[in-house]
Formats: C-alpha cells, sequence, structure tokens
C-alpha cells in the first residue's frame, strides 16, 4: 500500500454508494416537486465565491470555516512576493449568501418576487465527527422582494408538507421572532452591543439548560443585573405560547407579536393533521442575518431539528445597495437522508424495483452473437425495466447470487449461435 | 458601486436563471432515465480530492488547471515557515479520475461490473472565453471490471439513444482504438517516448488541417524520417472506415482491428435509422490515460462533438494494485444545452407548462383572509398546476403583463373579507 496514493476521499468527505444515491434522488425530487408546485423555481450559482463576499456575509462561525481557494499565476506569485491574500476564492458554506448576490446581480432578469429553490453542495473545514460532514448538502426556499408574512404561511406549509410526503410524521414548528427576543433583550437590560453575546448563550437552552446558560452568561462578562432580570423571566419564556399574551404586555410592543400570531393562526388552519405551528419564545437561531421571524422544524421521534430559517431583510442591501426582504427555509438534507435510512423508507421501492421498472440481467455469452440478446433488452426496456447485459460465468450460481445482493430482480439468459435464443425471465432469489 | 463588493459571480463562473435550470434538469432527468434504462446507477464522490491524486492522474493540461484549496490551522503555518506545499486539496477536473479513486476505495460493496452515471460540476482555471466556464456540467457512464467489448457497444447504444430522447438527430460516432495509433506511430517510426508528442499533433487534424498538422510536427523536434513516413501515410488514414483493410495489412496485427470491426458491426445494427458509427483511424483524443477503444460522436449541424470516451484500461490499477478494465462515455453537457437552446427544444413544454403542470398565480390582498387562498391552491395542486401565492398590486395590469413574461400560464383572484371569493382562472396573456 505505501507506494501507491491513498484511495480513501479527502478527510471528513465521503462517497456515495449507488443504493444511497437512489434514496437522496428519490428524496431530492419529491421536495422538489411540492416546492415547484407550490410555485417555487430552481436556480443555480457557482459553488465558489469571492473571499470578500464570503467574509463579509455575517455567516457567524461558520466564515471560519471556508475552505480557501490559492490564486493561481501571476496572482499568487505576487501575493507569494509581496504577502498579500494568497487565496482570493472559496467554496460556498452556505446557499443563502449566494442566493443573496445572485439577486442582487440578476434582478432584473428574475420574477418579482423571486421564489428560489436551491439543491447544492455546501463545504465547512469542520472538525470531522460522526454525522458531520466537510461536504454536505443543502435544500432551500428562499423567498426575495415581500415583505408580507403570506411568505412565512406559504414556505411553513410547503416544507411540512413536503416532509410529510416523505413519510415523515408528527412535525411541530417552532417559531419566534427576532424583534421580540431584541425587546427581550433590551427589557432585561442588555445594550446593543451586548445583544449578540447574549442570544448565544440563550441559544443554547436546549442544550445546556436553564442552569448551564446562567452560568455560561455569569461567565461571560455581561452586566449581572441584567441576566438576574433574564433569569426571572425564563419561567415566563419557558412556557412557550402561553406565555405570550403577558411577554407582549411586558415588553409593550405589538407589531412582531401580531405578526407572530397571524402566522401561527393562518398555517395552523392549512397544516395537516400531523403538523402544527407553535410560537416559542425561546427559540434563536445561530445566524446574525436574521432580521424578524424564525423557525424550526423537529420531529419528536427525531431528537435534532429537521429544518429551519427565517426572515433576513437586509443581506441583500448590503450588495445591491437596497434592502430587500427575504425569508428561507432550509431542510437539514443530511439529517433527513439518516431519518430516512433509520425509518426504512420505501422512497426507491425497495432495491429490486425502481420508480420505472424492475432491474434485470441478460446474461450472454463472451463473443457470442450480440443480437438477440440486444433486441430482447430493447423489448424489456419498452416495458419499463432497467435491463443490463451482462456476461455469463462459468459459475453462474455465484453471478446470479451477486446479481441478488446488488439489487437485481431477475434475469433471462441468452444462448446459443445466431440466432440465438433468450430464455424468460427468472427471479434472481429464485422466488417472485 | 464602489463601497459595495461585486456582485458578478467569479471570473469565468456564471449564475443560472430559472428558464435555464428548468432546461438543465429535464434534460438531465431525461438522460438518466435512458442510462438508468440500460442498468447504468449513479454513483457520487467529493468535489475536493488529494492534489496528489489529481496531480498523477495523466490528465493530460487539465492537471495544469486544477484549482488548489489552501491548507488550513497549524498545516498552513508550516507550510509557510518552512516553504512545503501551500495546498493539500483541489478541485475535480473531470470525473473520471476521482471515479478511478472511488470504484479502488469502495470496490467490495460495489456490483461487478460496476455501470456507474455520474452527473455534477468539475472546475479547470482555464482562460475565460466564450461558451467555456471554470465551472461546468459534466454527464458520465463509466463501466467498470469488463474487458469485452460488450461494454463499448452498450455504451454508444444508451448515449446515442440518449441523445436521440433529446431530439438531436443524425448522429455519427466516430470510433478509433488507441492500440491501432500506437501501431500507426511505431509504422512511422516514432519511438515510445515520441508516441506521446505524435499523438498531441496527429489529434488537431481537425483543427488544424493536413499542413498544420505538418508543420506542427516538424516544429517539434521529433525525427523527420518518421514525419515524411506519416505524411505519405495520411491520405490512406484520411478514407476514413474503407482505409481500415489495407491498414490492417500494412500494421500486420490483429486485435485492435477485430475488435473495432465487431462493435461497428454490432452497434450498427442495433442503432436507430438517425445514428451510425464508423471507424476513423484519424480519432485520437486527448487524455494519457486511453488504452484501447476511443469514440466521439458528433451532428453534423453542430460542429464540434457532443460526446466521446473510451477504455482506459490501466488507470485504476496505478490506485488499486491490480488493473480493472474500464471504460467510459462523457456527454458534454454544456455543448447540449446550449445546441438544446438553439434548436428551440420542448423538452420543458415551453415556458408556461411544466412537466407536472401549468404555473399559476392567486392574487391575494395583503392583510385579508387567506383561508379561501390557501384552500383553493390546495385544490389547484391536487390537480397538478403549480400554484403561487402573489400579493394583488395597485397595478394588476402591469403586474399580470408580469406573471406572463415569466412563465406564468394564468390567475386567479381572491377578493373580499372572510368568507372571500375565489374568481375562476384567467389566462394571464388574455387568450388560452
Amino acid at each position: 500500500m505505501a507506494a501507491r496514493a491513498s484511495t480513501a476521499p479527502p478527510r471528513g468527505m465521503r462517497d456515495v454508494l449507488p443504493p444511497e444515491v437512489e434514496l437522496r434522488d428519490a428524496a431530492t425530487q419529491r421536495i422538489l416537486a411540492v416546492y415547484r408546485s407550490f410555485g417555487f423555481r430552481r436556480v443555480e450559482t457557482p459553488a465558489l465565491e469571492s473571499l470578500r463576499l464570503l467574509a463579509g456575509s455575517e455567516g457567524g462561525e461558520n466564515e471560519k470555516l471556508i475552505f480557501k481557494v490559492l490564486k493561481r499565476g501571476d496572482d499568487l506569485q505576487q501575493a507569494l512576493k509581496g504577502g498579500g491574500d494568497l487565496a482570493d476564492l472559496g467554496l460556498r458554506y452556505d446557499l443563502t449568501v449566494p442566493l443573496g448576490r445572485y439577486y442582487a446581480e440578476n434582478h432584473a432578469h428574475l420574477p418579482d418576487p423571486l421564489k428560489a429553490i436551491q439543491v447544492g453542495p455546501v463545504w465547512r473545514a469542520e472538525r470531522p465527527q460522526r454525522g458531520r460532514y466537510r461536504q454536505f448538502t443543502q435544500c432551500d426556499i428562499d423567498t426575495l422582494g415581500l415583505a408580507s408574512a403570506v411568505v412565512e404561511v406559504e414556505q411553513i406549509l410547503a416544507t411540512c408538507e413536503a416532509l410529510t410526503r416523505l413519510g415523515l410524521a408528527d412535525l411541530t414548528v417552532r417559531i419566534n421572532d427576532r424583534r421580540i427576543l431584541g425587546l427581550i433583550g433590551h427589557h432585561c437590560g442588555f445594550t446593543d452591543g451586548e445583544q449578540a453575546g447574549f442570544f448565544i448563550s440563550f441559544d443554547k437552552l436546549d442544550k445546556l439548560g436553564t442552569e448551564g446558560v446562567l452560568e455560561e452568561l455569569r461567565g461571560s462578562g455581561l452586566p449581572g443585573a441584567a441576566i438576574e432580570r433574564f433569569e426571572r423571566l425564563l419561567p415566563t419564556l419557558q412556557k412557550g405560547e402561553t406565555s405570550l399574551p403577558a411577554l407582549r404586555d411586558l415588553l409593550g410592543e405589538g407589531e412582531a407579536f401580531e405578526s407572530l400570531d397571524w402566522i401561527v393562526r393562518t398555517a395552523n388552519a392549512e397544516l395537516p393533521a400531523g403538523a402544527r405551528v407553535r410560537s416559542d419564545p425561546t427559540l434563536v437561531r445561530g445566524m446574525g442575518y436574521y432580521t424578524g421571524t424564525i423557525f424550526e422544524i423537529a420531529s419528536p421521534a427525531h431528537r435534532s431539528s429537521i429544518a429551519g430559517g427565517g426572515r433576513y431583510d437586509r443581506m441583500v442591501g448590503k450588495l445591491l445597495g437596497r434592502d430587500v426582504p427575504a425569508c428561507g427555509f432550509s431542510i437539514g438534507f443530511e439529517r433527513l437522508i439518516t431519518i430516512l435510512t433509520e425509518q426504512g423508507h420505501a422512497l426507491t421501492g425497495g432495491s429490486e424495483t425502481t420508480a420505472t421498472g424492475r432491474r434485470i440481467a441478460l446474461l450472454v455469452d463472451a463473443g457470442g452473437d450480440l443480437t438477440a440478446a440486444l433486441a430482447a433488452a430493447r423489448a424489456l426496456r419498452g416495458e419499463g425495466q432497467l435491463v443490463s447485459l451482462e456476461l455469463r460465468r462459468k459459475n453462474v450460481g455465484k453471478q446470479l447470487a451477486d446479481l441478488a445482493t446488488h439489487g437485481f430482480w431477475g434475469y433471462a439468459t441468452v444462448e446459443g449461435a445466431a440466432p440465438a435464443v433468450v430464455k424468460p425471465l427468472t427471479a434472481a432469489r429464485g422466488g417472485r
């Protein structure tokens, strides 16, 4: 092995075998069909973006994880001599920042509002760990150009519909508004400059629990009086949606509460029986660019959230020079595939049949007359079967067992000199 | 503009607008359906590979065009201090080299032979020019583990079928064998070490013409006597398939000629009326890794080739330690999309209807009761329509014109307080 290059994929990245690719494709197609039926359309941006764009995008921790691309040619030589930046491009770490740039660049040619679907890989140089990869797929919808909460309702309905169609049951959409979080922060006494640090700890309530969050806040250098007020407010916040009327009175503001209330009522009236929206004043979410509604979907059967998103009305403005209302929902695609695999999904129709037909091997003799085999294969394809010509081996029993292992439903043999005889189809496992 | 970051995509890369994404998706799905029906299955590898793999892969000129990824953390610091390599990873420049690694790594879990489909982006830091991009899509099939020419026949039939289903007519598959090219080189008097240089110039016959190629050879430092013998042989080679019997006698070898002859006869007997295979002893192709059959598909209506490939029986061996027969066919996806766009394809069913239904806008009043609109949208989706909720604007005439521009077939308005009234569907352009 020493002399040869390693055949493993790069650290933290992975090769995907055919059965998993087929599951991923089937899941993607089903999600796309639902999102398309809600009027969303696919857009595509390059995998690489300028580092200037990526590094100024309020992506929080993710900006530190950018895979940077070395400059080329003279630019690289100059950077090496002059001590300038060695890299000019970076692999995107999410699909939202590139979409903001895409909209700013192309808005004159795009529908208004733009209802975009994006499905594609993103890259983060995180420390590899179980279930977390350095290249992974995101699946996002975003609506740009419309400030109305109709957007939030449509995105919640579409995403719950897509997840339901994939067989996920018992979905809860937790929803909050960054403006309410801001009011809570101010009410406690955190200044504008202290809010970001306050949110980072507050966001860990699920992970650390009440005491853990308070401890982290106390060690953070934030003012003790504000932390104490927050501690007194926490029991109210943790009552979830029932705390909203009290919270609204306490914070003395209406707009964000009204919006939240309208979204919850309107979406709940239309959601299917297995899904619901609930206000949760403890929902924070990590990204710095959110400005209004934020949401997350979870199912009690699966610990972590399956999808999340929110409104980010100021991201595009930084590129375009005028603010463009924007709101998006992102499905955690890798998490979804793990769940579908665990629950023994029926998306790819089992291993031996596919959406389009049965997987069939035509066993032919090496060097024999192929004419009859090719015609038989063509006829079976015409019936919707997936037909593979395979050279017949000496140990046919072993060959048939291998075919069954790799998802072939059955086989036929093509024997003899021209004209060869095609034997009837037989199930590879010996039965139906 | 000065203060804001540029919103253009990186140099030589592009944003894709929804109508083109839909064309690309429809073409991809149609190609995949045909390849699947021939028993091929999708596999996926990461976009990044180790530079050690990419740089030792006989990828010819493409290796110079690799986008390299800067090392990270301590590794980068050490490289900067110690003067070592600054980069450890690179973006793949084709799908063949990663597939070789994938097979070497995963063969124990894969069907034997593996019949792989790959569709995905590749990156090359070429000087940007019209129609050539630094990120572009490749669409490949490869069969690994089978030395029989059945593989070539199956790949030719499947690829011609896929292109025919996309509406491309009058397809010619030119086919040759690297072993014959080697014999030609030796016959002329080029040594093993000189063959690669000879092939590079020979490959330019289409582009430079006879005189151009001879001139380049004379300026290349290759032996004059060999170039003269090649000049005398060229008229025979340029007669195409009719020259094969004479060439076979001249070169005194049988195996490659027999294989070529069998592939041509067998494939032609099965190809549809608009497609044919022709031997062409002047077909060379650029990559260094080919070992046997090579092929290219062109249509007289389009100057450059649409697909190409060949047998590369020694690539996997360098990684695995034992040779694995391999053969692949790659569709030039960007070229294909250009052709489909030029010939006014009907793949996406025109702009206003899609494979799944008509694009319909439900115009609702801001802040109004959404219940009726959501129920109407759900009912229309149930009929297969693509339904988008849109806020009604003051200038509805302008709004309808915009909707028509962006591919909406029609609209309905939802008016009044609860219960709101849904008006019947109307075509956005005023007629059916």
